[in-house]
């Protein structure tokens, strides 16, 4: 959103690019599009800083996961320029003892719930700190029992875009929710680990960090299903036929199971969390 | 979108922002994503004005359905600042007798045809004007017979974001079609309504307006099935546990059916148009 | 996007208005929106040029169909105004041999992948010029063989945004991948061809281009099963009854069949690809 010199003055935070003034929101939500919930946010954030550009990461995360929630973000949002807000909204205690909280991170700003969404991003952070929202005045006049989203989170971005600085927000805190993603388990000559996420294509993305250096597995187990010398190792999908399973390394640099030009979580009868085990034995 | 002072000068209709001028052109449609059509929409009005922010209300509402289009207008447009353009195209009469026609509403405007979505939002209004979009000069050139969200309705919107008045891109309108949503019955120790809409959580949003200082029901029968003594009242889901039934109060203050981390129109079998009876017997 | 006058200088290639600059970048995948994929293309550009106004067209293109990408690219592109720069990834090659490109057409840019998905655009264009984009300063320093819309097409459109120019991007291409579309054929009193789309309706649009001033056809066969006088011909659905079977021009000028406020496709059982007949036999 490009602004003039001077219009904002100090009270702008956005990017400053030479002079031009940037201030970027994102969300990230389980709310779909059917229901008005996102619709409804974008009209209170615009209400309040209507220069703010709304930037739609997804309202598909499935509803509630806040593994899912909290992978699709560690994934994302370290693409983004500095200074950006990222609102996400996966709030299945919205209204109980939960509390809604705002992340400084290495010049980033992430808003929601304190319930471990954050988790991977906060991890990965050098400056962090996480502050209580506790500031009424910077919420919506009516406070409901479930749509934070709606009446706090939005607001906050909003008036963060703005340039209220976050110490007017809330309070330092100090303790937080910590979401510990499963983590693989080293075996002999095997490594165990789970299906962390099945995108749109089908294709598994599993949680064992991986390298082209690495000497490739000759064994797979899915489920306790065995595809020894069912599979090839590969770099890309178009290195083999269609229809054939193959193993690779993601785009994020984690083990990946496809089938070319197929679905292979329908196929292959796989979910998010089942287990993957690969092997390296001699002769297999 | 920021525009600096001077440049546009009188031929700006925009939010005033200090001196900053906004455009802001909302989308509503029941064209999903798989097609063109929206796409299309967005490229006519940014080809008339490309300093326009679009933004994406749904794609998802469901295809010709003006009731469910008419509750998520409602729900969604009074958040969004003054001077905001909404375009909505559920439209199973396009190309018939139906009009296309701009609604000034306090200072919003509604662009689509007029066959009842905007019916909530103008029983709010205080300064409502209704304007019937005759004047094809300010059309696409080739007029279809099924596709007015790209041949009129985008490049009005547009239009209207460059300046153009709204009194030159029609004539005023007397008579409007109106849609009566579906209104609850007090009967003795009983009130009866429908569910209005079921959320992506598969929560029952009922047409049933509720507070939180009324004596909560005891007695919840869907679609003739009784569940008396068998939900809990509660201001939010995470008070009861995982999947127990519940009623609450919706965050736009509707009387809402939910199952904690379920999805209760399917475990109910329960969908749009559902009746819906709460009772408040003693002894019950 | 409003940018000041003098500001970005000669670094900006955008849309002049009086002195305004702009810089649309628009989306077009099948990655859905459930896989961070999506969100990480945004964050790329965004880290490259802030002031980028990205505009999602589709995410929903059937996974990998390089077809249905070629139809929706030629159907929506042309309405966007100059200087837009479209990148669409449906990309079953990725990290074969398939190269990346950019195609400069009567003043609009495409990026991604040559395997055909901008044949349509390419056809109609008046001054095209390919490049094989193979400057390798300009994309993500690490290099994924499994995602160059991330490493790739969304870094260059960014760049492009900015100012650079498109010869220090890449090479001169020419020979590049075409992509026919099936064809129509005419037979003695009959037309065959094919359904090339289905629209979120369930409306089967064919590659048929037919126009208002052309004889109504009175034989319909849609996969050899014969509708003959059990169709209407009409300009828009709402002539007919609901649940009827309908024969119309599409808004793109191709014939189409729907079932008024039904699902054709559904209905009928028919899918992409489908053959369709249409004749013209008296006494039919």
């Amino acid at each position: 959103m490009g602004i003039c010199p001077g219009i904002r003055g100090d009270y702008s935070l956005g990017l400053e690019l030479g002079s031009i003034t940037m201030s970027i929101i994102t969300l990230t939500t389980d709310f779909g599009e059917s229901s008005p919930y996102v619709a409804i946010m974008k009209g209170v954030i615009l209400g309040i800083d209507p220069t703010a550009q709304i930037i739609d990461l997804s309202h598909q995360i499935v509803p509630q996961d806040i593994h899912q929630a909290n992978y699709f973000l560690v994934s994302a949002i370290p693409y983004f320029p500095k200074n950006t807000i990222h609102i996400a909204v996966i709030d299945p205690g919205v209204g109980t003892q939960r509390k809604p909280i705002a992340v400084s991170i290495d010049d980033r700003y992430l808003i929601g719930p304190d319930n471990g969404i954050f988790s991977g991003i906060i991890q990965q952070g050098k400056q962090v700190q996480i502050w209580e929202l506790n500031n009424s005045a910077y919420w919506r006049s009516q406070l409901s029992s479930t749509f934070h989203g709606r009446d706090i989170f939005a607001p906050i971005a909003a008036h963060l875009s703005r340039g209220i600085r976050i110490e007017e927000l809330g309070i330092v805190k100090t303790d937080w929710i910590v979401l510990e993603p499963p983590k693989p388990e080293n075996g002999l000559n095997e490594i165990r680990g789970q299906v962390t996420t099945i995108d749109h294509f089908g294709n598994l993305i599993t949680n064992i960090a991986y390298s082209q250096d690495k000497q490739p597995p000759n064994i797979l187990v899915l489920n306790d299903k065995d595809y020894r010398k069912r599979f090839q190792w590969v770099r890309t999908y178009g290195e083999a036929l269609s229809g054939e399973l193959v193993v690779l390394i993601s785009s994020d640099g984690f083990l990946e199971i496809a089938i070319v030009n197929g679905n292979a979580a329908k196929e292959l009868n796989v979910s998010r969390g089942s287990s993957i085990r690969i092997g390296f034995l001699s002769g297999a």
